[in-house]
């Protein structure tokens, strides 16, 4: 395996480049190809088998660019596609709900956890499951949020109906008295001030992003792949593939990564 | 051509059934076969390339079917895709935009004409187009409403977070003087009574599906392709085909339709 190849990282849309943003924060010699599902977005809404066929289609297009390594940095994919994806490939494949889960079994001192993410993510029960494989005891209460990403898409980050909204989600977990609170969808962070002023200051605010690209950095160094060159690497050193051309992503990209993203590439994704 | 053979009816989703509906009401004799995008839903943020390939895909998986005419119950695959697949298909194919256009443009005594749907409808700027092509001094005025679906999705049908955003999306087209107003996207009539309160009776009010019942209708006449038997078929009658088994799809189905939908099947779209 050639230490200088790139690490692949996918997503649904662009909710993944939170974790590219981490990534290049924490390995900055890293080489990255990522791609968006922009054209099947979103997928918190589809069922099991569904985003498995897609994740595979993407895990084969990521092949074909010869990556090292893959982050699978979307919350319904991870729950839904990861031990399948793993057991049929020979790269390692990280995703970013046990990052997430470790962090918020390690950060919880009454031990309710509360988790938020897409309807596919909170109804495959997937960071319960984990969080109590890493801890019997642990209380987790899960909440979906279907109107978040839709409300992150239309720009109301701070808006009074978005206050409305998240009030109404997040009432319930603060009635189960929880003391930590996984943000389990890559929209989320963005979200980040409203739901802390909700939540209010004695409540951990967890974002897997983050823990994904320790996870990340530690797996390569492990596994004797983390870039040898040292110097910077030029031009080509992140590479955006999308399975639509909306203006969106390059905005978005732009708006959250250092440096203006240049080039976004469209593929036919459904032919891999 | 068998004149006893099904009319295809296609969206992104579930929001087609309501033109399934209308056409159910007004030729009851007709077989339909439906097939909703579950799985690639929403179009309305996709691309125009994007959208003219699912179409195709669609249309292929409906000629299997050996369906008699084609019904595009998509107003962003209307905008996007319908000429192209005319151009492509030798059935007759109709969509719900010209039928929308043509009611609106007789409805209206002061020539100012509102019209509402997904960023995809309106951005392609259709609804001017064809309805300054019927009445070249109509002045249109679009305005995408993209919260609409998911707040409709989500059940807020009479809520005051819908109103508050419906609020803000009609006090453009309220400035303007507008007469009446088409519900541009097959989700929005059940937000009719939120969308007649704030723009005040005055306002006519659109709905697409009712008169793309009447354009299939008509077509099936004037080709003698009406359905000849006139007994109730058993049955298979109705048959409904989606891209992606949701639990969704059969409970808004039932909701909407006459009778319970007991089937729904699932095929793999992107194989067409």
């Amino acid at each position: 395996m050639d230490r200088n190849a790139p690490v692949g990282v996918f997503d649904s849309g662009v909710g993944g480049l939170t974790v590219v943003r981490e990534i290049i924060r924490q390995i900055p010699g890293e080489r990255i190809v990522y791609f968006g599902d922009t054209a099947r977005l979103p997928y918190g809404s589809k069922s099991r088998d569904t985003v498995i066929r897609y994740s595979r289609q993407i895990i084969r297009f990521l092949m074909t660019m010869k990556v090292k390594a893959i982050v699978v940095a979307c919350n319904t994919a991870s729950a839904y596609a990861l031990e399948t994806i793993q057991a049929e490939t020979e790269l390692p494949v990280i995703g970013v709900i046990n990052a997430g889960a470790r962090t918020a079994v390690h950060a919880t001192r009454n031990g309710k956890i509360g988790v938020i993410g897409t309807e596919g993510t909170i109804g495959s029960g997937i960071y319960t499951e984990v969080m109590q494989r890493m801890k019997a005891d642990i209380e987790v209460f899960g909440k979906s949020c279907p109107l978040f990403v839709p409300l992150v898409e239309e720009g109301l980050l701070h808006d009074s109906v978005t206050d409305e909204i998240a009030s109404r989600y997040l009432s319930v977990l603060k009635g189960r008295y929880i003391d930590t609170l996984v943000l389990g969808c890559t929209h989320y962070p963005l979200l980040r001030s409203t739901i802390r002023r909700l939540m209010g200051d004695e409540v951990t605010l967890v974002n897997p992003a983050y823990e994904t690209a320790v996870e990340l950095r530690e797996l390569l160094a492990a596994r004797n792949l983390s870039r040898e060159e040292k110097e910077p690497l030029l031009g080509e050193q992140y590479q955006f593939f999308v399975s639509d051309l909306a203006e969106k992503f390059t905005d978005f990209a732009t708006a959250i990564l250092p440096g203006e993203v240049k080039e976004t590439r469209q593929i036919s994704i459904e032919e891999y």
